[in-house]
């Protein structure tokens, strides 16, 4: 972003004649330029004034935007099936992130996490019974009188995961487990016969196989300003969610790297679960990731359809229509991010076994059926190569559309010249 | 290798008119005119019968070859320092591998694993005194009258690692540490107070940081079969060990890739125990692996001198020559593997921090000091380009000489047009 190189050595690189000052010159001129065309000789600090600040900053509109941004971001991994709670439920809040309000994340340089409610506050507000909240990074941190709270609970919400000192710029981190002993939480919750439901924070896929046993796993990464508010909505069930990973969790750090859109492999792993030998795989571990790119859940459940081709072929000025119809099978209204993969067979360099061309956001009603649309052209069905140019080559192409990257059905066309 | 296409589809493809059945003779007609100028016309079984397969397979020449090349493959990884070990010892062996004759490794497919001797054989008939020579997998595999056996031995043999099975093709392992509970007997024997050596065998990188606090271990891969008598000879100083790793092993399996020939980073982590922030690293790891490329021990100890360049600039049609002297500063003779690499730092495209570009073998006598020469000219200096063209660009490069790829003793030199 910043570099020292100009500071620290233009000044001797032009005294030595290495550098030309008209160069410089000619360079400053270009921002001088731009400058004057934002005004900023009339008035340096347009836009920025104190009035403007207190009027927009955390304003009712920003923050239901916020909102609104935080709910459709929040991705349900798994629900077996505590979710959504109902109101007169008894709840527990436990784990490191109890009583936190560090929602904001590490990219949040100006916000201030002390503006944000955390959970267990909007609960309160919304007068929920809470039994206990306390913030503890592993079972050792809850005593005796702690377990007859949990165990007198309906529901033990788990807030895990990770800080923001644990994830953004120059924070990877080599083990992509639950950070310390808070992953013992779900066993020591559910050693109690409570029902465990894990809100997790994280800035990254994280490997979940130590908390699988949690009854329902809510991924909400870093929410912002009014991230706590939208979990309880998610969790109560006010809001649905339809947030869909945008990467693949790995049921292993020895997976990485994981993801949809890889390459062929000359032998593929059809079978995964009974390999053949000499097929790509591990011998100790699937190749699979625990939740695939594109995955989240939803309180309804939608069915698709057989995707629908306009033509068996087409040409490369030719537009090629896909129509699905998705089917709410459930009496809780809901939105579902419908998604069509593409695949390549036949080009002049190895080309992804799949991918993601477009995606729809549909709300659907209870028990409600929509048609959706969807149009392929040349550029969807072009490439680049490594010398920059964009080619497409004639052959079958395969459609694929579905909820997620792995549960897909799909129709084939050929493109010919 | 072998492919089925050609058996399951050719025939129809000439029958439908795709191919022209002339193209199947012009291929079929090369085949043949190579058999021919090989014989096989005349003699089908050229070079194989049955009078001079007992004269070769398994003969002196071939065992003693066999050994040599054992030998000069085994890695000492940690030596502090049991090792040589005296004939007068009492040894115990012990682990999953303590009575095993497997060294083929996974691509041995016609040779015969009861044809190697064990290790403990091999000792055994050089009249060793064995305390106990037990296979387990676990510390519970051993019991009380075992446990006073391994008290009562001077050092503990470890024979851990991979089975042929758990190594090679379609047989790769997303968690890289060593297979089942055998790590554990190294903490097992040294709570008996007892010496630990460790002989590894796999076919692979392993994350051994659970079993560095063995007092010795060697890497000896799948030696082959006269591999127990060669570790038999570098575990008692009949031979020293030279050889270096050809990869790197790292400290965590979310290291991985590792490799010494990365390419450079914006922000490069200069002092990695004291990292600085935004530099590129793990909150959780260090960049560096447990055991880096060129990496391997000996009895001796071998000092290096600062490389010495014949000029501090050379033309594109120049031979560089580099000197650097290596001294043995201890009574015993052994092997160097004198290492140098290159760094090309202006280039058109981004360039590995490091690249191996040779290395000779140096036998060097109890405090011998040796002038080593290497050479470098253009095809040194010259790399591929994505479109396969080879390239070259005039600016500085500096040659690092040393025993690893970490180790190195630098000097620059310019590269003019």
């Amino acid at each position: 972003m910043a570099s020292t190189d100009y500071v620290n050595h233009l000044e001797a690189l032009v005294k030595d004649g290495v550098l030309d000052v008209s160069l410089i010159d000619e360079a400053v001129l270009r921002v001088l330029d731009l400058k004057e065309e934002l005004g900023l000789f009339d008035n340096p600090f347009r836009n920025a004034d104190p009035l403007k600040e207190q009027q927009t900053m955390l304003s009712e509109p920003h923050l239901a935007s916020a909102k609104k941004v935080a709910v459709e971001s929040a991705v349900l991994l798994k629900n077996e099936t505590p979710l959504p709670l109902h109101p007169g439920l008894r709840i527990a809040v436990i784990g490191p992130f109890a009583a936190s309000h560090e929602t904001n994340g590490p990219w949040s340089w100006h916000g201030n996490n002390a503006q944000n409610e955390s959970i267990a506050e909007v609960l309160k507000r919304r007068d929920i019974e809470l039994s206990i909240v306390k913030a503890g990074d592993a079972a050792s941190d809850y005593d005796d009188a702690d377990i007859e709270k949990l165990k007198r609970s309906d529901v033990v919400l788990l807030l895990l995961g990770e800080n923001a000192h644990q994830s953004g710029e120059a924070h990877s981190r080599a083990d992509i487990t639950l950070p310390g002993k808070q992953a013992e939480l779900v066993g020591f919750v559910k050693s109690l016969h409570a029902t465990a439901v894990v809100v997790l924070q994280n800035g990254r896929p994280l490997v979940l196989e130590n908390i699988l046993a949690a009854d329902a796993i809510l991924e909400t990464w870093f929410l912002g300003t009014k991230g706590a508010e939208a979990v309880c909505d998610l969790l109560y069930g006010i809001a649905n969610p339809s947030g869909k990973l945008t990467m693949s969790f790995p049921r292993s750090v020895g997976q990485i790297p994981v993801h949809y859109d890889g390459l062929p492999t000359g032998r593929p792993n059809k079978h995964e679960l009974r390999p053949r030998e000499y097929v790509t795989k591990y011998i100790d571990e699937l190749n699979s990731p625990r939740f695939p790119f594109g995955f989240g859940l939803s309180y309804a459940n939608f069915s698709y359809g057989e995707p629908i081709l306009s033509a068996p072929s087409i040409g490369p000025a030719d537009h090629l229509a896909i129509t699905v119809e998705i089917h709410n099978e459930t009496a809780v209204a809901g939105v579902e991010t419908v998604q069509l993969y593409l695949r390549d067979h036949a080009a002049r360099i190895s080309r992804p076994i799949l991918e993601l061309k477009a995606f729809r956001k549909i709300p659907l009603a209870a028990f409600e059926t929509k048609t959706v649309d969807f149009e392929l052209s040349l550029p969807d069905l072009s490439y680049r190569l490594a010398d920059g140019s964009v080619v497409w080559d004639p052959g079958t192409f395969t459609v694929f559309v579905g909820p997620d990257s792995v549960r897909l059905k799909s129709a084939s066309f050929l493109l010919k010249n």
